[in-house]
């Protein structure tokens, strides 16, 4: 499947080009002066920046990880997709949450977060074994891939939800800030 | 037309990737917590995500078949621009089929579903003719494109139709499982 | 201007295929059983399929141009912008026409194809002078790139504008009936 | 990062792609015959047009920049996603700029266009900075991206801002023909 392998990568690549840009027509452009449109128009360019943020970034991982591999399995493509999947819903639920801060859509975020990142990781998991066999070699190779990322990322992503739960004023600032921190900071 | 068919491919991926892609600015954004707007979105992510296993099961299928050659014909474009327009035609119709369950709209996704099957055997006919000559060589190179897939696939599809006659709404459930289970079961 | 040659031609396939599959999202659905509304998508899915035939013929005949040479100008490239901007305009002004067929809506159709035949015309001229010098091998390519097209063309075309002018009505059925007609028998 | 630097490239193109040919979607069709409509709809092409041809500027600018590497650095990546971003916001600024000429408007046009320029130099030193350490080559490099432009433009940029601010009808036009006249006179 390599020639298959090398068409993911530039599929992926399409979708996930599209995936960044076209939450631009979500935009509602202004046309007749008024301070309250301008206003609303710079907090939906805020929430647009972070998830082009969180896009890239993801762009990135998505990619660092590809890079390994020449080849794939059937398996390696369906994650792919699931990945993608959920990857095209998060503008959505950045923009709904950013809008509209209630316990309902910060825990939907924080789900689809951490639907995120269980799908990355099932894809990345499915990457490093095909490649290699040696324990300390996929440590590396999982560097790479998520970079300096904290051991303690999971427990404290589960905690973000009980505190999306209980606080979602407060959670919300976490989910906005991340994805441009994560992508400035690496 | 060697180099023509190595751009049709590129060409063919990304139209892929639009078609895939674009559906989710179809969603309709909740901006005031109601439950039967979560809900109603709710079943709009769901039918997202059945065009969306539908659209990646295609391109995989496509991509497969294309591996087999590296040059093609005017014909072998063509075919491929037609299957490409009911691809993209394909998310509408899930969502009509999905969002109003009547005869009508069952049906509709019916028939652009057996045109779908057709203009890819088609394809894939002129893509195998073009590039093997011998019988048992033909038949491998189809068992790879459509998987095990049963020979008695298109008499079904045939009576999946009358079905969508007379009881569309058992017939959607079939409809809409379909590309789910075909993504992940292959 | 190598690199960015082979850049070019991918990054103008893929403003191609936009143009070609966001149109899809002009399409509305129906949601509520209705004969007349379902009437109207036919309608509106017919002159897509219009478009999307006049779209992959432009692609075609645009690779066919490029794919003679491995280099280029910055005229070329700005040529190239001309008739992307053109072409991106048609599927517009196609649905304009079917959907309100008047001489103002008939003459725009018209005109707009006159730019976008004589844009293209431009760029296939600029191609072919820039890689060849004798006139018996441009004769060659200009029949390869453009097809048997009758020499008298351009002369119809003049034409054609002059009876979208008196008869509207019957210029939208030459206009409409073209693309499907130079994609499927060229 | 070879391999992920032409990633990035193709991931480039691809967003530059999608940004200037998205906006097509923004043009409303005339369905029923009214001057005033099609005034509103000519005005809108040409706003169309302008924005079309400075994103494919841009894109030659980027081209012509990333052709000078072969390889590249976290930095560079991020500087690149910032361009983009500022570059997927000029069509909607230049719509609000023409569509509603005010000082808010026109200021808010100046600011964006003097942002893009920005964050487009921060990305050329990246790159000529990554490749060259001879001044000579690298004032070489520069004016193969910039072209002969002026060693006064950031001067002017500037007391254009200026002139936006008492004068918004005045800027309006150097800012709209700007686009048009770097593509064709460069």
């Amino acid at each position: 499947m390599k020639k298959l392998k090398s068409r993911l990568d530039a599929y992926s690549d399409a979708v996930i080009a599209i995936i960044m840009t076209i939450m631009v027509l979500d935009l509602t452009p202004v046309l007749k002066d008024s301070w309250p449109a301008y206003l609303s128009l710079a907090k939906e360019v805020g929430i647009y920046g972070i998830s082009f943020a969180l896009v890239a970034n993801m762009w990135y991982q998505h990619a660092t990880a590809f890079e390994e591999i020449e080849d794939m399995t059937y398996r390696i493509m369906v994650y792919d997709f699931l990945f993608l999947a959920v990857l095209s819903l998060t503008p959505l639920a950045t923009n709904m949450m950013a809008s509209n801060t209630t316990r309902t859509t910060v825990m939907a975020y924080g789900i689809l977060n951490l639907l995120l990142s269980f799908t990355f990781r099932l894809l990345a998991k499915a990457i490093v074994h095909f490649q290699y066999t040696d324990k300390s070699q996929m440590r590396q190779v999982y560097g790479k891939i998520y970079g300096a990322q904290n051991p303690l990322f999971m427990i404290w992503t589960a905690v973000l939800l009980v505190i999306a739960w209980f606080w979602p004023f407060i959670a919300v600032w976490f989910y906005l800030s991340y994805p441009v921190r994560d992508l400035l900071f690496t």
